[in-house]
């Protein structure tokens, strides 16, 4: 028997791609010779804002209790989402990041040889969480970069297990209106789960935008994913959760480590969502910075894809990756998104105004330089 | 099809038990009618002391990019280990806790119907990881309520693809010598991944206890993993790794969620690692305890297992989960053991001295009334 550990891992492991670190800021000011503070990251669809000062006394009530493990269960986190979502605390599980129940799902339903259906330009988690179960992919062509949903309900065999539906989608921030979700779920057989992820929910303010929890009596087979690192300004602590029956966030717990999520998270998560104040700041800062993006995007003659999110994707006519390059030294990061499909597009966060203001006047200049195919050392 | 999402989810998943949260020490506290700072909590082999104030400076100064997502690299901790423990750094693994690396270990190799060795009375989530990946779990009986590494050498077949070896062992507190684990090691197949779990190794000043990192070079089938939960008093914040061949650790990184470890314990642990005063103050209370815990023990005339862990196990001569029971009343949780084989012992964590005493104190009320059989309300 071969003792190559990589020949030996499971066939789905084999097929993945070893995670290529981001160099850090510090690093990254370091070899361009910026200033780290003066570096803009609009990278990661995070809150612009920094952190609330709720959230930070919520985690300085925790310090005491810093050696102990975490609630396994949650139990306070559980009862104020169950309280605020409407919804019964047991059909709620907890996860270290959304990342982490999307991981879950697959991990509990999918055997090797099964497959797990999602859209192209779709959130990578998807076909990664597949094959490190050694599930099969099942990418469904995009339309006009969103979810095509009959043809993502055509895709359906006997050996589909989940349907990941990112509404919106990341990266593009394409979104389905409430009238086309309910007419796939009334399709899709009931022994298939539909993942709903609205890690972006929390900013739409659009009318036809619809809440995947409504659907969640009529069919057992919904489960709805959530995050706190967008609005709720929490990615540096990891944590998400879903909704679903009792039944599967049952199954859900079986799988689950029992303290996946930290305590600082669970005190910070609990607060965060009665900071109406920050949310909404949060979310009129990300109105008026999306309205600015666009401005500024159609202003150079760029095509830009509509959104939902706190992030807009754009044409750069050329190469993606080649004006990422190009604005990394000028000091500002966006995200290359190559690797979902979209070679000539760029995604960028929205930022605080200055920062948005920064990125739209490094574009131009960024822009040229890649067209030119100079490389300004 | 059915649409019993338990009967559809994954073999080895529907064999799990969900996991039953304990109560908050609150709850417990107000249904006991006790006082909740007057409840000893000795029950997870935590770190007594509370947080180290070089902590907690360490968790402040990240507060500013709270809203960022971790470095999903952990690049910095990594640099501090590898220099701490005279490693690469791409040996290197971070998990969201120990648990998490021993969790992708398990689904980087075992594929349903894979054989996974480890001993009776172990650590639980060895089975448990291993029946979410639906790998079967082969339990090999102790010795003395220790690792009979004979027998589990001897368990290896075609199929094993994972051994885990706990040292010291919780629940019991057993260790394995030096000569022992090499004698292992040089008998088992080179393709079979023998892990070696040292949560506990920085209590131990036996001069036999060995370090498994010295056998990396000559075994590259070796993984070794320790956790910040323990000495380093992070319980909280969930942070452990692993260190083996950089080719296991890329394969792990395939399989790990690129955000699994949050960023304040990734600031926390970096600083943990050189905080050298908490670390040497927790080994000497806790050497200190340990000889109090036997010493009161003795006195009760009741057999204990020897420890090198921050806990010890004892033999309550009657029902532990009795005893357990009217500890509690008394204030003092213990962890009961039945789940580990062990119905008649219990674990109890080494606490601060005051603690300690709150216990031996409890003991003999708690073992008179279980031995009764009378129920006090």
């Amino acid at each position: 028997m071969t003792c190559d550990f990589l020949t030996l891992a499971n066939a789905g492991v084999q097929k993945l791609q070893p995670y290529q670190p981001g160099k850090p800021v510090s690093e990254l000011a370091r070899e361009l010779g910026l200033e780290e503070a003066s570096i803009v990251k609009l990278a990661s669809n995070e809150n612009p804002l920094g952190p609330s000062p709720v959230v930070l006394d919520a985690i300085r009530a925790e310090f005491n209790d810093l050696t102990r493990y975490p609630d396994g269960s949650g139990y306070q986190l559980k009862q104020t989402l169950a309280r605020k979502l409407g919804v019964e605390p047991e059909t709620i599980t907890l996860g270290n990041g959304s990342n982490d129940v999307l991981d879950l799902l697959v991990r509990a339903w999918v055997a090797p040889g099964d497959e797990v259906i999602f859209s192209e330009h779709a959130f990578a988690v998807y076909p990664i969480s597949t094959l490190a179960a050694s599930g099969v992919p099942v990418q469904v062509p995009a339309v006009d970069y969103g979810h095509d949903l009959d043809a993502m309900a055509t895709a359906v065999t006997d050996k589909t297990r989940i349907i990941f539906i990112a509404n919106p989608n990341n990266p593009t921030g394409t979104w389905l209106l409430h009238s086309a979700i309910d007419a796939f779920l009334a399709k899709i057989p009931e022994h298939v789960l539909v993942v709903l992820d609205e890690a972006y929910c929390e900013y739409i303010e659009e009318p036809e935008y619809p809440n995947g929890l409504q659907w969640l009596n009529q069919y057992p087979n919904l489960v709805v994913t959530r995050t706190f690192s967008k609005i709720y300004g929490l990615a540096g602590l990891r944590i998400g959760f879903s909704v679903s029956s009792q039944e599967i966030a049952g199954v859900l717990n079986r799988v689950r480590q029992p303290f996946n999520v930290n305590s600082l998270a669970l005190a910070a998560a609990e607060k965060a969502l009665d900071d109406d104040e920050y949310v909404k700041r949060s979310r009129d800062l990300n109105r008026k910075g999306l309205a600015d993006l666009e401005q500024g995007l159609k202003a150079l003659g760029l095509d830009f894809i509509p959104s939902l999110g706190n992030f807009i994707t754009f044409d750069t006519g050329s190469s993606g990756d080649k004006v990422f390059q190009e604005l990394l030294k000028l000091g500002v990061i966006v995200r290359p998104i190559t690797g979902y499909g979209l070679p000539r597009h760029l995604r960028v966060s929205v930022g605080t105004e200055s920062e948005n203001r920064r990125f739209l006047e490094a574009l131009p200049a960024a822009l040229k330089s890649a067209a030119g195919g100079s490389v300004v050392k």
